[in-house]
């Protein structure tokens, strides 16, 4: 876990804010609780969801956490200029809350299951945390749901590069998925998994620009070094697979992904 | 009364999601058409989709053609069954269609362009018979779209068959993706395309032995003669492929595929 957190380069920070510009609406239009509730942000990062959820809820109380000292001193200097004052930052371990059980109403994660080998012991102190009859919202890409046009193998190898990194870290690259029986194996009722499909085409240039070019190809790109200095794939095959991926962004060109955002509740 | 509130609501989301959920509502909630609109359904088959279609736009007139002259007798007999009387079925070529110039106000095709070599000239064909300003739609699967857990080799292999298969028939598996360029490069003006996607899991028995079981992995699994005949796979690996399928309809198993509806407007 140590090796990958999210918010630690510039780039990474950059690119997370890319993406919660881009994808707001589709992610976000539904993350609206009532008025009065407590929420833990667990691993927020440098809040590039914090800021979203915050100021849609602007009656509700978040406390966000992050292992980060760095993350969340960043994710505090962000809210401050945009005014926010409803969120609490502190730096925190999700294995080991330091909160008394139950005092929660709503538990929100983003985009971190991904990257914990032990995700189950992490949701169990979530769920340690959260009030009965509380909530859950647990969001999470799946790359595994990618696919475009023009098709190109080199693209899904390159993909497959950033899943394989991921996996050697512990992670799941593909989790999104995953998340209704992991909610159920977790002890949740009424769990719900909703899918939050982005298809962007050249009717919806913003989209082309945020996600499949700035968000995704970007991150794949990212991964360059490490994934050919692992042997995961030679130098040319990547480029032609990035090559390929920003085709997708190009003329005539598609891109296709899902979030998934399950809820579920504690009885 | 608060939690009784609470809890009618919750029963009443879960039913309204229910119903969203069944494949015929997922493809088709938003196939309606102005009221003495004349209609050409081309490549009807047995008439799966007409009865649909038809029954929702009572105040419409459907003109459904297949090449099939058999395929036809059924259609037309299962309509007349249904007491379907808005529905002119006709034996037709959609590369020759006995139709004159611009006389339909909409053209509607569903499952038949993944399966023409030369879809550009069916879809010339049937532009040349629409009126100015009237619409098409289109819609398609797309293979490229499965994903599913628990995650298989084997089944992404045998599914790669029926996409290979149908390629060596010189269709196109995986077009549901590609339905924006395609309209675009027919001329067609305002294209939308809008994915469809099933989402089942044990939430939703209905869908996950319908779609799953019954529809998606029934298909896979009627490939094998040719498949292994063909040599694109061993016995072995596509028997454990099919029943790594059904373990995705199973308990904890997940199964995600996307429908893609595209429209366009001659102009």
């Amino acid at each position: 876990m140590a090796s990958y957190v999210h918010g630690y380069s510039e780039r990474e920070a950059k690119r997370l804010e890319d993406q919660s510009n881009t994808l707001d609406e589709i992610l976000h239009n539904d993350s609206i609780w009532e008025p009065g509730n407590v929420i833990l942000e667990a691993g927020c990062g440098t809040g590039a969801q914090t800021k979203i959820i915050a100021l849609k809820n602007p009656l509700c109380k978040f406390v966000s956490i992050d292992i980060s000292e760095e993350s969340i001193n960043k994710a505090r200097e962000a809210a401050l200029l945009l005014g926010i004052s409803n969120v609490e930052f502190r730096q925190a371990d999700i294995f080991k809350l330091p909160y008394e059980d139950g005092i929660f109403d709503h538990i929100f994660i983003c985009f971190v299951i991904e990257h914990l080998p032990d995700y189950k012991a992490a949701i169990a102190e979530l769920k340690r945390v959260l009030k009965l009859n509380g909530t859950i919202t647990i969001v999470e890409g799946d790359h595994g749901s990618a696919y475009f046009s023009p098709e190109s193998r080199d693209a899904y190898l390159a993909i497959q590069c950033q899943v394989e990194l991921q996996r050697r870290n512990g992670g799941d690259a593909n989790i999104g998925r995953k998340l209704y029986p992991i909610l159920k194996e977790a002890g949740f009722d009424c769990i719900r998994n909703s899918p939050r499909m982005v298809y962007a085409d050249e009717s919806n240039p913003d989209l082309v620009e945020g996600f499949t070019r700035n968000t995704f190809t970007a991150m794949i790109e990212g991964i360059r070094k490490e994934a050919i200095s692992e042997n995961l794939i030679d130098a040319a095959t990547f480029n032609k697979g990035i090559s390929d991926l920003y085709k997708t962004a190009g003329t005539g060109g598609v891109f296709c992904y899902t979030f998934f955002k399950a809820t579920g509740i504690k009885k």
